[in-house]
């Protein structure tokens, strides 16, 4: 029987992806879409890619109504700005749904750090030890029935996924971390602003946010624990100009120096293990072997994240690249492989298909 | 049961995609892949965004070998350069195979149209008789069961769609027809040529290939067989900076005046209704209403093809638009839909999916 | 002795472009720039890519204020919306001050033409007949000493260009004239709106303002005069991805026939000579010869206009091509151009210089 | 009077770049233009957007000959491949001329080095101890009647810029350096990959050339000689998808640790201090204040090199970001800056103009 779900604030790209994701889900009946200013559109007015869909002909944007969506539909994925997602979470909640959040509102767990880096109160701050991490890779056990998900950042996916199993296992130091962020444009959702113009990006490369991302938050909030102290680490992200995607590259610190050769291969082959024993049952991480190096073009429109290594002799630093689609396993497909193990259905229904 | 099919020549971008697309499809093995320059190289290492595919892992690339692949499959799929492919297609159609070719050789039914613009004698002229032009839209019921597919080009399905009905029904002139098209870079093919580096194309729009383009051919010979008289065409193709997409803005002279908005209205009904009636069983076909025009970013990554019309009271013209991705509805994804009916598959198998 | 110049509405592309210009023009001194929203700040704050000029740093951008810029500057440059540009050269032009303007509101000779077009009466009928038409090429002879100069349109400029000297000389017939042209998205302003995004426009390429844009009624009052006759044209614009640039393929017939080599070659040898003769003196003007095709890489930056064409012995059309940057010779580097020729200056002042 | 000088190897995208700048330049007569595959055609046939240059019309390409050269010209430019270059510089010192060289060949000092980078013997080992390295800003002296100038590659250009002068005044430390830049595709020169096509490129980010890049060898060197100790430093080149322009982010370790608000004030006055001094007479440079970051678009088509920093409180770290032209900067503007030095030109001549 497919579940009946509902997105809250479909008209973003994040929507739109969502959108597309349900629309086709085997297992999914895509029962309500919302947003104030499609409302009393057909989903394939809004979405001219999506026309032929026969659900997209009929289903109409309404204005959201937590009543009418809870009687509607049993899960429900927030795609809204910051700080909006906690306003609609709680009634929907006391109403029964579970609620996939793909907001940065329940991401983080202290109330102290959620109002250093977003600048007021949290509105729900009860709801706060409740919600689970919505990475699938390190919270798949959480996520079985979970009733509230926070599904992870774009940035903290792709930095989150290369350095957890080597903090957990030891291989690098806690310390000192780097992440060089590059991000498509699609990255700053459908805002309109200036600095999104396409005149403005295109034939343009540059940083932004720097040096205190709200994204670290959650990041080192995950590294602390996954290195049971407390981390903090540098992030700097960058606007370049294609559509989706984004490459990290990662400075670390391996644990023990490795000075020659033999060492630098013993450290190789444990790097290797370490990321092969920790996602063995993950279908969406690649690693690469050989000579290859992660490139957005591998990873776009799809849910899967590339992630290769290289040790520097010259340096003694390991560096890890990670690729993924901001849009899909930074967002929208990310929270279709929590809700498919929120829902007990196979970790990739309705992810992998031609598409991929 | 599936159908055990190869791709020769699945190096280019034409092969990719139809390697992507038969890895996925619910009727196909894909049972071999050959190139030679990727001989003895999985699908996963020459491919490595198909690298999660099981099938990607196993499956090598060979050398083209007939004998060998018409032991080992039933349907062979061509995406070779002109040329070469006939060189294939009849020892493979000799020892038993029904191939879909990609390439030009057997579009042309006139060993002297092709002689006129392809500079040399056709190779296997007694196969341009059985060859069955591959545009579904216009040919389905010669497709059932044929045994040699000349699969359209990328410019002549976003010109011949949209013109076949109105040229067919008398609603235009066959004379006079301007087509003027704008094809993004993949349609050169990976093509290792200086024209197509990225610093050559990147912040450039060119006409190139004028005023005598090869697929002039294949479209004035369709456009004749439509309109029982020979019709001579102008086309102008352009290369812009995107990786895939055609849109294509056709001028259109009424067969009758219209002076007045009634007659305007009235002209405008008959083009709605032809249209409508022509591509009412045809689920690629997506003929845009109200005020919505043809953006090939609907279409990329599908096997659709989008159609708008205006007429213009000032000057008495037709301006018909359509986009399609030049490389799934130009080349791998309409041989994947002849395919389908060939084999007597429900037309759209393996084409709509959660990538559309 | 420098000309002192304003600019009224320096912030947008247009005005960002003739703030360079005239920055660095030998006879000029920039001694006003306005701006309500980037009031109070200097043209280095505005635009860093500026901000190594010493005249950068200390010119700030005003409120625009007619009395004060009839003060400090002899002439104006107007880079502002439609409809605006006409409240600042009413009194501009009472203060005694020379005016270019870069907007649509003085291009147009008829009353009932701009209402046709722009949907309402003229704010100041009574210049429409001072005004003269900023094309150097064309109206070289009328700029010298001008009070009012209309500059014109990015399309205009690529349209009329080419077609005038053929349409003068009766080479072309003046009917059925189509353009069809592809710009980049500069042409749609500094204007923060969701189809100009970069996502939105990346990977995309569509027409639009279709069939009816305003720019024709500029374009056929233009060829109207050359022609001696009323003519109506047909005009397609398309947005591409690219930053600057214009390409507009122009399908012509020829006044007389040709029907073997003998007559393509004589008229081949007319339009030679028609257009060497009319641009001989026309320093901005390139006209390919050759196999050479124009490409907007080869004028992004500069004030050159390229032009080829072809006889299509097939269909017995001419098709021209003309390629142009849409800021520069499109808006910005034409204006300083009827600067130049108003101020009696060498046409090329400041136009010509490492850039091109 | 002008100076007569020579671009050998003139037809990839630096060599087209000094072509421009050379056939501009008010103090330079571009006497020869070389290169095999374009010998005999001229130099506006080979780029026409240099057509409407009078000396484009009649300077043709020859074939490189050394002696020739020396007769005709006092200082000649090498624009091409390593490993090429010094088989042309030494018969042209030889001769007499004073050469700058745009290629690898002559910028590192030590022949062990050279080897371990370029994996074979220096071919002119005595020349490298009279060549000086083009980087006006910090071998300005030097570089006054050079004989052999080795002009710095792009990627060194943007990391050196922003590190010197922080290492000579002890702000930083001198390990532990990470240097993370994004080169635009031009970076890869005018070269016929399948790599660089636009496809390949185009929505696409990539990281290359790791852990091990050859420009680290000129990097260390002079970053060696600025510290006086010997530094070793990370470097990862990324790929994307822009024409021109590189992007720099270097990780630094400030040399005090601050721990509070003032110290960290007190590091931020040192840096700016630091720069402005350090930079005070260098036209170039161009030190961002207050909330600005650098953006490859200010910087494309000019030799100004933009650079920010940041110091991050929650990492003690110095970020600093700096972005150049590759092309110009980079390569071919910094070459000219450098003639300007060696023959006692201001050091702008034919770099500052209405371009920039």
């Amino acid at each position: 029987m497919k579940k009946k779900v509902a997105i809250v604030g479909a008209s973003g790209y994040s929507g739109e992806e969502l959108v597309r994701l349900l629309l086709h889900h085997p297992h999914v009946e895509l029962a309500a879409v919302t947003s104030r200013q499609c409302a009393g559109q057909t989903v394939a007015q809004v979405f001219p890619k999506f026309a032929h869909h026969p659900g997209a002909k009929t289903l109409r944007f309404t204005e959201p109504n937590a009543e009418l969506l809870a009687k509607q539909t049993e899960i429900i994925f927030l795609a809204l700005p910051h700080g909006v997602a906690a306003e609609y979470a709680v009634p929907l909640l006391q109403l029964g749904c579970q609620v996939i959040d793909l907001s940065a509102d329940f991401r983080v767990k202290s109330v102290a750090v959620y109002k250093e880096f977003y600048a007021h109160d949290h509105p729900a701050p009860e709801l706060l030890g409740t919600a689970v991490y919505g990475l699938p890779e390190i919270y798949r056990a959480h996520l079985i029935n979970a009733s509230l998900v926070a599904s992870p950042g774009c940035y903290p996916t792709g930095i989150l996924l290369p350095t957890i199993p080597l903090v957990r296992d030891g291989l690098i130091k806690p310390t000192g971390i780097i992440a060089n962020s590059l991000s498509g444009v699609s990255g700053a959702g459908r805002t309109v602003k200036l600095d999104y113009l396409f005149v403005e990006c295109n034939e343009s490369v540059r940083p932004y946010g720097l040096p205190k991302h709200r994204h670290l938050s959650e990041i080192e909030q995950e590294l602390s624990l996954a290195a049971r102290t407390a981390v903090t680490i540098q992030f700097t992200p960058h606007l370049i100009p294609v559509n989706r995607g984004i490459l990290t590259t990662l400075y670390l610190a391996p644990a023990n120096h490795f000075s020659n050769a033999a060492e630098l291969n013993e450290l190789n082959e444990k790097v290797s293990t370490c990321y092969k024993t920790f996602y063995a049952d993950s279908p969406f991480v690649r690693l690469l072997e050989d000579e290859a190096l992660p490139d957005t073009k591998n990873v776009i429109g799809t849910n899967f994240i590339e992630i290769a290594w290289r040790l520097d002799a010259r340096t003694g630093r390991l560096i890890v690249i990670s690729a993924l689609d901001n849009i899909v396993k930074g967002a929208s497909g990310q929270a279709v492989q929590s809700f498919n193990i929120l829902c007990g259905l196979p970790e990739t229904a309705g992810l992998i298909s031609s598409v991929s």
